[in-house]
C-alpha cells in the first residue's frame, strides 16, 4: 500500500504541473447540466491522463471519475475517484482555488485520498493507514473548539435556503464562508481554518476529504447522518465528529 | 511623495512580522459592539507601532484608525488611514484569510494605498502617482468581461436579505464567494479574482483599495452611487468603473 501512496503521489503532481502549464493557454469551456455547471477540456484532458498513468501501473484497478461517465461500484475490486479539477467555477473564474483529487478504495474501504491545492502548491494527503500531512506538515486531529470563535464553510444556495436547517447550525458558530470547489473547503476544514463544511456534492467531491477526514477525527455523512451513496449528488456535511450530537440536533 | 510611499511599505512589512511573531503566542480577544465584532490585543498594539513609526517619521501628519477612536477628518491635511488587521474574525478563527492597510491622503486626495496579505506574503501597493503592484507583478486595469464566468465578493448578511439589491445583481454573475475580511477580498477584485465586492464597512476597511482601485478602473462607492463618507460604517461596492451602469440598474 505504501507504494502505491506514493505512486499516487506522483500521479497527482503530474497532473498539477499539468494544469499550470495548460491554464496559461485558450481552453475550452462548456456547459453541463445547467450554466453554471461547466466543465473544460483540460478537465477531461487531466482526467485521461490520470487514467491512462494509473492503468499503465495497475492494470486491473477501476475507476469512478467526475468526466466521460466512469462509473465503477466503490464496493467492488480497487477503485480510484478522480476528479481532475474540482472547483471548476473557481479554476474558470479565478485561475485559482481549485484542487485535483484523488482516492483509492478497496472492497469499498478507503486506503487514502490527496487533494492538490494546484496553485498554492499544497499537496494534502494521508488516511488510513497513513498520517494526513499538508505538504511536510503533519495534520493534527480536530480538537473540541468552542463554535463562537468558529468559521462554518456553506454552499451558497443551502445556506440561501436553510436547506436541512444548516443555517440555524451556522448560528452557533462565528460566521460563514463561501470558497466555492468542494476540496479547497475541506481543505480548510482538515487544517482548522474552518469548523465543518456543508455542501451538495458528488462522490469524487468528497471521497478524499472522508478518508483523509476519518483520520483526523472528521465524518463525511448526508445531512441525515447517513453514509453517503457514492453514486448520486447528495447534501452531504465533513463535520467533526466529536460535534455530532450538537451538529445533528439542528441539521437533518 | 516617492520616499513617503517607500516609507509606508517598510511600517506594514514590519508590522506583518510583528503580527506574524505575536500571533504563535497568546493574545487576548475582546468583543466590542457585539459577540462577532471582536478586537485582539495585537490588533491595539500593532496599530500603536505603526502610528509611532509614521509620528517619528512625519510629526505634523494625522490618524484615521481603527482602535481606540483615532478620527481625524479625511479632508484636512495629511491623513494616515490604518487598520491594524483587516479580518479580525479570520485572524482568530483561522490565523490566515486577513490583512494590514495603510492608506494616505492629503487634503481629501488618496496619495497611495496599501494591503498587505499577511499569512501569504502579497503586497498590494499604489495608486495615486504611482502603478498598483502586488509585490513584483504590476497588477492590470480591469478589462471588461463577461460576468457569466465572473463571481462576486458578498458580505454574508447583505447576501442574505439582499440589501440593496446585491443578490439580484449576483445572479448575473457565475456565483458569489464570502471571504470575510474587506481588505482581501478587495484584493481578489484588484487580481481580477472577484468582478466586485459588497459590504458593510468602514473607512480603515475601504480607503487603501478606493486609492488602488481608482487606478485599475475599479470605484469605491455607497450601494446609492454616492462617494463614501470616511466617518461611518456605510454599505459599498468596489466595482469596475465601467459596468457602474448595469450594476446602478439592479443595486440602489
Amino acid at each position: 500500500m505504501n507504494r502505491k501512496f506514493l505512486f499516487a503521489k506522483t500521479v497527482i503532481q503530474k497532473a498539477g504541473i499539468f494544469i499550470k502549464e495548460q491554464m496559461q493557454h485558450d481552453f475550452l469551456i462548456e456547459e453541463k447540466a445547467d450554466e453554471t455547471d461547466l466543465v473544460t477540456s483540460l478537465d477531461k484532458q487531466c482526467q485521461a491522463m490520470m487514467i491512462e498513468a494509473i492503468r499503465d501501473a495497475y492494470p486491473d484497478d477501476h475507476f469512478l471519475a467526475e468526466e466521460d461517465d466512469i462509473r465503477h461500484l466503490i464496493s467492488k475490486g480497487n477503485v480510484w475517484v478522480l476528479d481532475p479539477i474540482d472547483g471548476t467555477v473557481n479554476f474558470i473564474a479565478q485561475g485559482d482555488h481549485f484542487a485535483i483529487m484523488m482516492a483509492y478504495y478497496e472492497e469499498g474501504v478507503g486506503q487514502f485520498g490527496l487533494i492538490l491545492d494546484v496553485m498554492r502548491g499544497i499537496l494534502y494527503a494521508g488516511g488510513g493507514q497513513f498520517d494526513v500531512y499538508a505538504n511536510d506538515t503533519r495534520l493534527e486531529p480536530y480538537q473540541q473548539r468552542d463554535f463562537k470563535r468558529c468559521l462554518v464553510g456553506v454552499n451558497a444556495q443551502m445556506y440561501l435556503e436553510n436547506t436541512a436547517g444548516i443555517r440555524d447550525f451556522t448560528a452557533l458558530a462565528l460566521g460563514v464562508r463561501i470558497y466555492g470547489g468542494a476540496g479547497i473547503s475541506m481543505t480548510q476544514v482538515m487544517s482548522g481554518k474552518l469548523l465543518a463544511y456543508f455542501s451538495n456534492i458528488a462522490p469524487w467531491d468528497y471521497a478524499a476529504a472522508a478518508i483523509m477526514g476519518e483520520k483526523l477525527g472528521y465524518s463525511l455523512l448526508t445531512v441525515n447522518g447517513e453514509k453517503p451513496d457514492f453514486k448520486t449528488r447528495q447534501q452531504v456535511m465533513f463535520v467533526p465528529t466529536k460535534a455530532l450530537g450538537v451538529i445533528q440536533s439542528l441539521v437533518h
